[in-house]
């Protein structure tokens, strides 16, 4: 096994891949901003190294500091955790180039996964469903109303060089499509100078499901179960689930199969998510593959009892995986809840600053992965999520419970939070009934004067 | 089911049984006395009754005013925890009367197996294989001396109120014997009031097994497997596993029959646990039977996915247990380290003060069940446990692992605690081999300057 991992990466991840390392016995090295000193990944990690200034740019986004790094202490792998470089083909690259694995799938698939059109095609070639649309533009009513009797209806009209809501309409019958699809056409004129549009099914309230795949070099592919990450807040999410609670095990095991498909048609290695909208009449079409951890891992492995940062350093390692998808038996259901420094009273404005106060709730059924501390100072500089609180019931209703519990119990002090959001959308009736969708804050929470 | 319980405890158990209330929605009056008004169990219920001044006698000890207090808030029933009042049939009755109910057993079961040589003499006739000893108990020295002979040496002196160590003395040669019986005789008038001691067989280098019993009010009795509390320090519990992984699933399933035999010979109701010595030869000896929730429950729950706290609260409310013996299928292992706010270099003297510091430990597999924070202030008064950190992992190796990670993750400054005592066992060889016996400490630990 490797003997040294570098940690690029801060806040939680880095903890928690710091964490995996020791229960492996693999000594780590963590990197740090000038802005990070006080993180307590750097005084977890067995050596630590400042990589420069707080922009992410000069620091965690460094490539060159990052494999510097690593060659001064003799690392022999990296791991970037999510965000940052998690994704960047460059430090793949860099890190082939220095004979340090990259702990992660190989360029091709970043590549591949990463260019959207260039996965929708990947996808359709290999039969796996993708939101039904339009093969290129169009300026053409006539043309573009025989593209969406093609899809079928309800449709999205899309400016191609749209953005921020505007050339967009929806089209529930064909009657109204012409109409609408010049009034787009024009507000894209006027908003973008640019008259080409595309024609896409409308997904109607859609739920957020993804498949968490493992993959190794030895043409082992396996899927752990699906999250339900519908909860989110400008398609940031907020909490998410697993199992999801309101599919069948017929559609778990055809979306599952779907999702092991989807990876192998790039031949994927090491630990990814394929991404799927649920349609209300059980459709599902690809949007996109992860191909890194991603932050609401946990509810997997709480669901599954598999580690699955363990599980990427010994794939990248070139272990074999020693789970068969007949050995994975998801049990119970997972919640977890983002706990972000903002303030949703003031338009979830961030809210760094020194923690005064922090109590950590615990107990039964209870996962906290957090680098927070009474006296930590949260930086301005860096995503807002200080921490996750993860909770694992019998059943949604027994996990709900829970994690309303651990809700109350938490005090953070000193700094404005989401806790208090967190517990509207736990107290809200919908979510009680699993009746949602990704529209659900929007539609249910928000406009709630908090 | 209730609508309300009164905790009648303080400290971490307090808050484990208050969020057990809040998983099942009932609500919590905390009782606390004026030591502990800035307790976390105080402010984490949703009404709390000061019940008198910082000495247990006067507060927690104190059956009229937690009667009162139940009265007073209308609860429909009391908490004990374990320690304090939960095996004492004085509040049984207190609440018998006043139409509350005691979340525990029958007074019956409490008083049989509280009485050490009753609880005996209950097990030879049920079958269930105890230590060797007295068929009774006596205060006389040289009565002693001769049931000592006859059972052979070493022996066990054990005061027959005994309890935590206390009123105990082992007698390897037969010179030592009269002084020693008037040690522990001594200790055990001061202690308990009561000078009636008996004899046992000494067995040399056992391994403390108990088993988790549940039991409701329609005859059904089941265990939830073992838990293997070798590791102990003058008879006090220092780390706690689940399962013992040195036994084998015949030996397993031989000692849980016998569990439930035991249990059903007194008709025992609630939750409770029986204790084995296992020699190396592995027979095995009934010692006692604890009628009341244990410190060391979670690693039972972190193996069976069964909150102990919520079944006994739905087996008072008299609710019929829902899980069969056949659906206990334990899953991978779990450790549970007591961190005692003590200095084991100083002979474990006590360290009460205020907690500067604190970083709380996380993440996968790790569950942390304690009241403390940054600023509280341990209280000199009560025992000097401060929390308990309880890991899961796929095996003992694992979860061993796990358990380094999490006490080396831990942060307590301002107080001493034992986290380098408990860091030491586990670094220990011979506990890693799993080479344990109750001795381990005294041989391998405690010798060495801390």
């Amino acid at each position: 096994m490797f003997k040294k991992i570098l940690v690029a990466n801060r806040g939680e991840i880095a903890l928690r891949i710091i964490r995996a390392c020791k229960d492996m016995g693999i000594q780590t090295v963590a990197v740090y901003s000038e802005m990070d000193t006080n993180s307590v990944h750097v005084h977890l990690a067995d050596e630590a190294i400042c990589i420069g200034p707080a922009p992410s740019k000069k620091s965690y986004l460094n490539v060159d500091s990052i494999i510097t790094a690593a060659m001064v202490t003799k690392c022999e792998a990296i791991h970037p955790g999510y965000g940052f470089l998690s994704e960047s083909s460059k430090l793949v690259d860099a890190c082939n180039l220095n004979n340090i694995k990259f702990i992660g799938p190989y360029k091709e698939h970043i590549e591949k996964m990463g260019n959207k059109s260039e996965a929708r095609k990947t996808m359709i070639e290999a039969g796996v469903p993708v939101v039904p649309g339009s093969q290129g533009s169009t300026n053409k009513a006539e043309e573009a109303l025989e593209i969406a009797k093609g899809i079928g209806f309800p449709v999205m009209i899309k400016a191609a060089s749209g953005g921020g809501g505007r050339g967009m309409r929806i089209v529930h019958l064909e009657d109204e499509f012409i109409e609408k699809f010049n009034m787009a056409k024009s507000e894209s004129i006027t908003a973008f100078n640019d008259d080409s549009m595309y024609i896409e099914k409308f997904i109607e309230e859609p739920r957020h499901i993804e498949f968490q795949i493992l993959a190794d070099n030895y043409g082992n592919t396996i899927h752990l179960g699906e999250r339900d990450c519908s909860i989110q807040r400008k398609n940031q999410k907020v909490i998410e689930e697993a199992p999801c609670a309101a599919i069948s095990e017929e559609l778990r095991n055809k979306m599952g199969e779907t999702a092991i498909r989807a990876a192998k048609a790039v031949n994927y290695i090491n630990a990814g998510t394929i991404e799927f909208l649920l349609d209300k009449y059980n459709n599902f079409y690809f949007i996109e593959m992860n191909t890194r951890i991603q932050v609401e891992h946990p509810v997997t492995e709480m669901t599954t009892g598999i580690d699955l940062i363990k599980e990427q350093i010994k794939i990248s390692y070139g272990e074999k995986l020693n789970i068969s998808q007949d050995e994975i038996k998801p049990n119970g259901h997972a919640i977890e809840c983002r706990i972000n420094a903002e303030d949703p009273s003031d338009n979830f404005r961030p809210s760094p600053g020194q923690i005064e106060g922090y109590f950590s709730p615990g107990g039964y059924g209870v996962r906290v992965d957090s680098h927070i501390y009474s006296g930590y100072t949260v930086p301005p500089t860096y995503d807002s999520m200080i921490g996750k609180l993860i909770v694992w019931g019998k059943n949604r209703n027994e996990a709900i419970d829970t994690m309303k519990r651990a809700l109350n119990e938490i005090v953070i002090t000193g700094i404005s939070t989401n806790v208090e959001f967190q517990k509207r959308i736990l107290d809200n009736e919908s979510f009680l009934e699993n009746k949602i969708d990704t529209s659900f804050i929007e539609k249910k929470i928000v406009s709630v004067k908090l």
